[in-house]
């Protein structure tokens, strides 16, 4: 039997130490978007590793590498940790209260770049492992940890390596990079993501801008062709016109409908926060608000460049424009599938002239949501938090979860130490102390329970 | 009778001393839309007039102020010449053989910001105006300047500045500020310009940015509405929607189509100059183009912004997006009547959350091709160039002369200096001396003819 009494207590004798290598984690930098200490941040993550008797490979992909560790444990069962060592670009450095890269303690928090996203995650998962480590001298089971460093880009090699060492990375389930408590505290499961395909349309009329008085009724306009191409993909009425593009759309089932009603209504946070007039296709809120964010698919554009975009007037017909759109997908939607159903259709709409660039593509994916490792990590959750996880049967955003469930086979839950104030992607990215320590006592649960025959 | 062998030796032999006052005038910086070296160029200028025994009054506007001068000559026929002090930005410096406001000459040409665009059309004037008081020691008629410092940025406050001083203005014809050579040779005649109604459309859909994950699929989107609205105001078909804006359309007359199959097919030289694949609405090229060119009114996106425009994919969904629109005018259109249409085609297509912001604005004006000021500068080209001014009935650009035709009441005629490739708005702005010299000689023989009873 695991005494978790001293597991617990070996995690609280630790939690210095495990901050100081978190400090000490977070401190080096690692932006893959920047090529930025990323082999330096590979190698320090394979030290962590050796330090607890891994095994350690890092090992090549066409972008960042992959660090892969493994360590047997006392029984057959294996449990893969997916986490990523890259962080998101600390871009606007005025607006944080302390460098992002010096990793500071400030009201039970600390702040950093990556401290949250996701440094504090690896480094709970290795305070996990130093508690068996000390409390019981070994693993309650095989560990493998797969920590990438392209996540913040994408993942755009790991479906490959994954594909190429299957059997190398073979395991019972996988416990994902995030997870967390919402803003009251409750911790939450989330059993699946959407997928992404995201593209650049540029059109390129003529070699260089022309004066608009000169070219207005007789040159092609990069700008013009651009607006009108887009207006092809959707309307106001929110309908993606893209032939085929629903035809793989699985609805909500009984069973998803029933986990979102649990949740709170967002409709007035989101109103607050974005000052917002309302939500489209007029809702309200509720269950059908969130209904609507995790089980549509949509396309967004990002972004919008052409032409002269500073003060007052300039009087010039643009000979480039280019827009980002992100195609958010969910089961069984397929995200090259997509580019080329966009392909055709700007073809048939007579858009012989908008070039389509491919940028980034991930397949949505679910577990299933009565998988036994998925109810496991919900139900130890009880033990730390006094409620077990509540759960999302899918999340609006996006990650390379399908390449797990569908080329490994594993099922893959979420837990961890994260929080809705945890600011990722921006200024002043922080934990709080005692959401790491409860999501520590956590995995130490996850892995006892998941290792009883 | 005028002796223009005396005024052409005399024109000749000030020549070093007109070019080192034009040298001197473009070294002076005068860049309205950067509000720099302004009032010393408005100084400078009335300076320049003073030397000729003007009176010289510096009259303030809204904005930058205006020169104002008059001097009496032997007859009671007044002419008025336009002209303005302000030049473009001298941007991007790096593209700059010699530096913008250090006038240089090289291979018969003079370069500097400004040299063509509009202080050698100023220098021109004076020049002529020299010729006549050395020659004759008189003018032969009144002569009255009206330089203004906003030409470069919409001339904002001209029209109000014209209908307040109507009386001071008082005139018989005006000459205008630009003119000069095609590329082999031929003086030409632009008989009106088009007016412009310069707009922003902006779109604020919520305070902050959002995770297009999240709210893909329940937020409005300021890109999407920007485009809708865009979409709702000209297709494909290059139809402008708005309710009632062909309404004052007046269609080129024989005249005007017998002037315009003069002019050579500028096809050719713009597929080559802007590596176009063709033009649109399916129109080839010769006098359907230059029609086309002319007499259409426009609709133009000049700019676009909105979300993430760097490399690679950011996943946001923007909260803001505006867009720059640059609406050609022909006769009898009116800027101010084509921003109400636009609101009001806004509002009715349901895009309350579209802001209109009129930038500028100009309406257009032809002076009368039937006009003896008109003829008079096209046939007294004949003794200076070997041919009359071709006449184009009316410019595809925009430019304030509608209140000097149609409040001042004066014909507007064109003669000048400037060629085209003097790269004006450009870097490397130039003139070529000999043109200079043909453009002083033109306006003495306009002026001469001028003050006949």
């Amino acid at each position: 039997m695991v005494d978790f009494k001293a597991l617990d207590d070996t995690i609280q004798q630790n939690l210095q130490a495990s901050l100081g290598e978190l400090s000490r984690l977070c401190a080096q930098p690692s932006i893959a978007a920047q090529n930025i200490g990323m082999v330096e941040c590979a190698e320090l993550t394979a030290e962590l590793l050796l330090a607890r008797g891994f095994e350690v490979q890092i090992m090549p992909t066409k972008g960042f590498p992959v660090v892969y560790a493994e360590r047997k444990g006392r029984t057959d069962r294996t449990l893969i940790f997916y986490n990523h060592y890259d962080v998101q670009p600390p871009e606007p450095l005025e607006l944080w209260d302390s460098p992002p890269f010096e990793p500071a303690l400030r009201d039970g928090k600390m702040f950093a770049r990556g401290v949250s996203d996701d440094k504090g995650h690896i480094i709970c998962r290795l305070a996990a492992i130093d508690a068996f480590l000390q409390s019981e001298s070994d693993l309650p089971c095989n560990i493998k940890f797969l920590i990438e460093g392209e996540e913040e880009i994408g993942s755009l090699n790991l479906p490959e390596f994954i594909g190429d060492n299957l059997d190398l990375l073979a395991a019972d389930a996988c416990l994902w990079e995030f997870g967390g408590v919402d803003h009251e505290g409750t911790p939450g499961q989330v059993a699946g993501l959407r997928g992404i395909c995201y593209v650049e349309l540029t059109v390129r009329s003529a070699s260089l801008d022309a004066h608009s008085g000169l070219g207005g009724s007789i040159f092609p306009n990069a700008a013009w062709r651009l607006i009108w191409a887009l207006n092809s993909l959707k309307g106001p009425d929110e309908h993606i016109r893209l032939p085929g593009f629903y035809d793989r759309v699985l609805p909500p089932s009984k069973r998803d409908l029933e986990l979102m009603a649990q949740f709170p209504d967002m409709a007035e946070e989101y109103r607050r926060t974005y000052d917002l007039s309302g939500f489209l296709k007029g809702i309200k809120g509720g269950a059908e608000l969130l209904r609507e964010e995790i089980f549509s698919p949509t396309c967004t554009v990002c972004g919008l460049t052409s032409g002269y975009q500073g003060p007052g007037s300039k009087t010039i017909l643009p000979a480039l424009a280019s827009a980002k759109v992100d195609f958010r997908l969910v089961p069984d939607q397929d995200p090259e599938e997509v580019v080329l159903q966009l392909q055709n259709h700007l073809d048939n709409e007579g858009f012989h002239d908008v070039e389509v660039t491919y940028l980034a593509g991930e397949n949505p994916a679910r577990t299933d949501l009565d998988d036994p490792f998925l109810h496991l990590v919900v139900e130890t959750a009880e033990d730390v938090y006094g409620v077990p996880q509540r759960i999302l049967p899918m999340s609006p955003g996006s990650g390379p979860n399908h390449p797990f469930i569908h080329d490994l086979k594993v099922p893959v839950a979420t837990a961890g130490i994260s929080y809705p104030k945890a600011n990722i992607h921006a200024p002043n990215e922080n934990i709080v102390i005692d959401n790491f320590v409860s999501g520590v006592r956590h995995t130490v649960r996850i892995m006892a329970e998941f290792s009883k025959p």
